[in-house]
């Protein structure tokens, strides 16, 4: 049996994770998915919108993910590919070459993102003061500047 | 076999969706969804961030989903309560009440919600104010401040 892992925070699941979960798995018969904790991400200076404990029980309800695990340091990698056995490391091509040190106990693969759909593209979605309403709002306050220096 | 049926727009998938999921499915042997289109939601005056789409084929990847299908009108529920032999009508209980009148062709059943936990929430969380916005509005604030002093 060959077992598959990867690593991410998972904030906002969406489909750019969903279909990176069924492309890791495809490459192999289970597919264990480590959750980066609040902590780690506190560490490296990354803010969630969404807790840990959510992040893992979205990522662990997911048909494809057989096995669900904290991920808390950069170094556990190793350990985890010891021993879980795994064959093959599978990440995101936006991390290609950072982890071919671990060629020697596992395969390791980038796979290539979803172009368009990340969490960061949701948030800047989720802006509800756009670019668009700040014009509004500058030319609302040009206008009251432009009325009262007429009164000067 | 007891099949359930839920109607939803699940947009951000979050726990809260994922919970009344799960014990909708508890209810019965078969989980269907319904997952309300964008043209729909259009109806309803309701925008989503994420496209129907999308937003179906997260559904469809929970572990205790069996069946996606699109929710386009108000009045498909009781055609697909008979079409698809549905023993419950699943709902939170937002909308208690609501759907009492398909209790003669199936149970009728509104779940509790996940406390503090929904997409208007997050969307609240992600609100970007951000630092480049509020300098801009400070900026133009700060001229119209400075012509009224000038007019003292």
């Amino acid at each position: 049996m060959r077992s598959v892992i990867t690593y991410g925070t998972f904030d906002l699941f969406h489909v750019g994770h969903l279909r990176l979960l069924n492309r890791a798995k495809a490459l192999g018969d289970k597919l264990i998915v480590a959750v980066s904790t609040d902590q780690f991400n506190a560490q490296k200076k990354k803010k969630t919108i969404i807790p840990y404990s959510q992040r893992a029980e979205i990522v662990g309800s997911i048909d494809c993910v057989d096995m669900v695990l904290p991920e808390s340091s950069w170094d556990q990698k190793r350990t985890d590919i010891k021993k879980y056995k795994i064959s093959a490391l599978v990440m995101g091509d936006d991390w290609t070459g950072k982890f071919d040190d671990l060629r020697d106990v596992c395969e390791v693969c980038y796979l290539s993102r979803t172009s368009d759909i990340s969490s960061t593209e949701i948030k800047r979605l989720l802006s509800p003061l756009d670019d668009g309403h700040m014009k509004d709002l500058r030319k609302a306050l040009d206008t009251v500047a432009s009325i009262i220096a007429s009164l000067q």
